[in-house]
């Protein structure tokens, strides 16, 4: 990476998150030299468009990877555990939307507005969180760094394209079977992977991937987990549960957070309102406030529903949403990529 | 009332909770000798079905409640502000399903499952709650009673259908509309009465009812009052964050409660199971929770999601779900009306 523009893999090109990222590189001007959409050997031969170009998509293999100097990986865990490591040993830096490293310690879990001064800790492969929890920690980074966080209760109700582009299709599948008395299919949601399958157009499931022991969803563990690590704080209480709703794009979070020191309400917009990557939508009486509808293909994180918690005098409640595909994946993934190159400069 | 069948009006009869309130009476066999369905006048002329009979709806009049035993009240809070004392003047005892009297020292505010007891301070009404209180204090009161109860913190998943028949056929006509790319109608989401009116197909709306100035809405504050006077606790801490979802029948809710003792969770199961009126699905590795489509049109109230809370050792998570016109609303109007009667013998 020795001059100005770069030469940028995107694995799983052709997938929910990889389309976002493409189209967000062009959006954003990022200084590419070269596109290279990378995807399994079933997509090749397809094509994305990119700067007003068709671009030939490629198989993942070991050898895509040469001369790549930033590969957006986001393809599942199981792809990143088997090539990211080929593309860090041909001198690429790694950013992996999946869940494969983010708990690795060798390797930083990044949000740029909460900690980028981990970024420089990479050792080739840079992890971007899970949707769900990057969405909150920006939320919560400046009344972290005011006030301290005790504890976070957070639900979620989180959009469908979360689970795949074969599920967003089976929400409109569902949908439109439904309306019309139709047998309505089922074969991938809540979870592709499992035996048990259920509609969910004019239902809400409570489970975002697989169960645990513990008796909390994969999805709920890594809002634990992550939100920690990307804090560095092991002492902040996190429990979760997570539900997925018929929405096609846009996570929305009911979160209480239990703040360390007391607090004036007035303050906390304040912080949040000034917080880089923040909207503010905030007036219930006026009926303002963030809807994931209207919140789609934008970047920021929106906030609204801000209130004194009834039941706790340092607890709070927001309302929290925002685009799983822009910030909860692609544009978040981008700008950990802008970062690096800065702080290479 | 001397004997022991009973001439039954309801009021709002032809309204999303009116029409299953008729349906349930006939289910339960409710003695019923004479059913008086009762609307507005532009609905006077229309039939409904009762035991295999049409029966004429009358307009909703002071004189209409002449000799009536039970007067059951769905037809929103200014009808029953209106006219309930009518109906107790002329000796009928009125189970009203609006927020008019819930909040009234004089009036009891009823879940059979919870406080019976509180039936017999009535002075001509009881108070039936609001939906989203009554599952949640169903799924409470066992816990209540084994290890008190510190505070909740509630996020609610809430049907379309508590917002009425209109609200109901809206999000049809929307999702309808969405889906061939017709402009979607939007008139009545989320409150009729307001001035701004949202899409909730394929959205989620974090309003029911009206805001108020302390930042809640209406209905999250009705979750507040409602569980502590039926509680008869004061110093129970509610916070509730409540969002209407697409869905047709039937309320979710993320609850996390503190209890006031520690517990064992094999004992918060049991104590659960054995709950009248409640039914566990709990068991996130086999895929068993509750979900709306499923717990539709049935009476009961549905736990699962149970798990000990990450952040506090006497918390607890759980996933409540129930039909919120009938556990919500018809099934716990006529329970208490049974209530009552047994509580006459």
């Amino acid at each position: 990476m020795s001059d100005n523009e770069y030469r940028v893999a995107v694995v799983g090109a052709t997938g929910a998150v990889g389309e976002q990222m493409i189209k967000y590189l062009e959006q954003r001007n990022f200084p590419v030299k070269e596109l290279r959409p990378l995807a399994s050997k079933r997509s090749t031969g397809k094509t994305v468009m990119f700067q007003g170009r068709e671009v030939k998509v490629q198989e993942t293999t070991p050898d895509a990877f040469e001369g790549i100097d930033i590969a957006l990986f986001s393809a599942g865990g199981s792809v990143s555990k088997a090539i990211a490591k080929e593309a860090v040993a041909r001198g690429a830096l790694v950013i992996d939307n999946s869940n494969a490293f983010r708990m690795d310690p060798e390797v930083p879990l990044v949000v740029p507005e909460v900690n980028p001064e981990a970024i420089a800790q990479n050792k080739g492969i840079i992890a971007n969180p899970n949707c769900s929890t990057i969405q909150m920690v920006v939320a919560l980074k400046p009344l972290y760094d005011q006030f301290g966080i005790e504890r976070i209760i957070v639900s979620t109700y989180q959009a469908v394209s979360g689970a795949g582009m074969n599920a967003s299709k089976e929400l409109d599948a569902q949908t439109q079977a439904f309306i019309s008395g139709d047998q309505v299919p089922t074969q991938i949601l809540p979870v592709g992977s499992l035996d048990n399958h259920y509609q969910l157009a004019f239902n809400v499931i409570p489970q975002v991937d697989v169960g645990q022991e513990n008796g909390f969803t994969l999805e709920e563990m890594k809002m634990v987990r992550e939100t920690k690590k990307i804090f560095n704080d092991d002492q902040i209480g996190v429990t979760a549960t997570c539900v997925r709703v018929p929405v096609q794009r846009g996570h929305s979070e009911s979160v209480y957070v239990e703040l360390k020191q007391d607090y004036q309400l007035e303050e906390v917009k304040d912080l949040l309102a000034k917080q880089p990557g923040v909207i503010v939508q905030d007036d219930i009486e006026q009926q303002i406030y963030p809807m994931p509808l209207e919140t789609a293909d934008r970047p920021e994180v929106f906030i609204g529903r801000i209130r004194r918690d009834l039941t706790h005098d340092r607890g709070l409640n927001l309302w929290v949403v925002s685009d799983n595909l822009l910030k909860g994946a692609a544009t978040n993934a981008i700008q950990i990529a802008e970062a690096y190159i800065a702080s290479k400069r």
